[in-house]
């Protein structure tokens, strides 16, 4: 069936690249994840999964609080660099130009054109990882990466991710019509 | 700063588009998922977040397993349609050739350049979802999509979803190496 079995690995193709914000031991922290995504429509909750040796992680549940910013392929370096070094060794709060929203705890970068205003909602205890899920409580965007009101992807021109070949890649063009493109098939499928 | 707020909503910019397969009182199933993210490094485990309303779960909880594919853009029409219609009023056994893994339990789509074949390893309680936490027993790609043993992002040509504008996307070019395109910069902050 030219099906090749790849062994016991993830290949989730592809992930976003997010810089997960909090304030640790009272400097703000940024560090690179493409372990996120939304987990329930009411309350808005997401969840990031993050190695349970992370500086990162202290400062969630310290604070109770954090950020997820989305940066531009602009930012690239600055956001690999989040990746490369620890804030248990490397002090990244001056790194971006930091803002905070009302929750006043959750740092967030003024140079990615997207980032969302986390209270820690549960921790999932995992192996190796903790699942910290978020309730959001204020999503942030650039004025000019707006379209209608709403994040237009090709303004904020995010990264993604591939990963065991640790490659980044852009958002190419529009494909189609989410709950749209399907309508034809659902049409034949009644008749 | 030219920041608006977007109020207590969820962006996550972009999602992958995947068909959650499980079988369902005998049935394959296919439900479209952007929920979907890595959780844990070893064993490798991913989560999807389902609406605890939808038809897949039952079929999950049931059989302890399931299994995330990755459709290719060529897809699209199907893979929408899978989010438009509910396995609770429309039988989706036939839209696929389907397959299956070791597990014997977790249908894949043939046509899917790549698949994940998992075990239930937990459920976590959400107010309105669910998060299946999959154990990874087997990835299977297209042997023609693969480069160098590895899936190959632009062969595969997955489909992004942002919410809620509703659009589909294409991946776009390459834009870097991750865990290498900051060490410049990692120089730069030693010195």
């Amino acid at each position: 069936m030219g099906k090749i079995n790849l062994g016991a690995d993830a290949y989730i193709y592809p992930m976003p690249v997010t810089l997960v914000g909090a304030m640790v031991e009272g400097r703000a922290n940024f560090m690179a994840v493409g372990w996120v995504m939304r987990v329930n429509l009411k309350p808005p909750l997401l969840a990031v999964a993050l190695n349970k040796a992370h500086y990162t992680p202290k400062g969630i549940r310290a604070q109770r609080s954090f950020s997820v910013n989305f940066p531009g392929a602009d930012l690239m370096e600055k956001a690999d660099y989040c990746g490369l070094v620890s804030g248990h060794k490397v002090d990244k709060s001056g790194l971006f130009r930091v803002f905070f929203g009302e929750l006043e705890t959750a740092p967030m970068i003024e140079e990615c054109p997207l980032g969302l205003e986390c209270r820690l909602y549960d921790v999932v205890e995992l192996p190796v990882n903790n699942l910290f899920i978020g309730e959001i409580v204020a999503a942030y965007a650039d004025e000019d990466c707006l379209t209608d009101g709403r994040p237009d992807i090709l303004k904020i021109n995010p990264l993604l991710l591939t990963m065991p070949d640790n490659n980044y890649w852009t958002v190419g063009t529009h494909a189609g019509r989410a709950w749209s493109a399907g309508k034809k098939l659902k049409e034949t499928q009644k008749s």
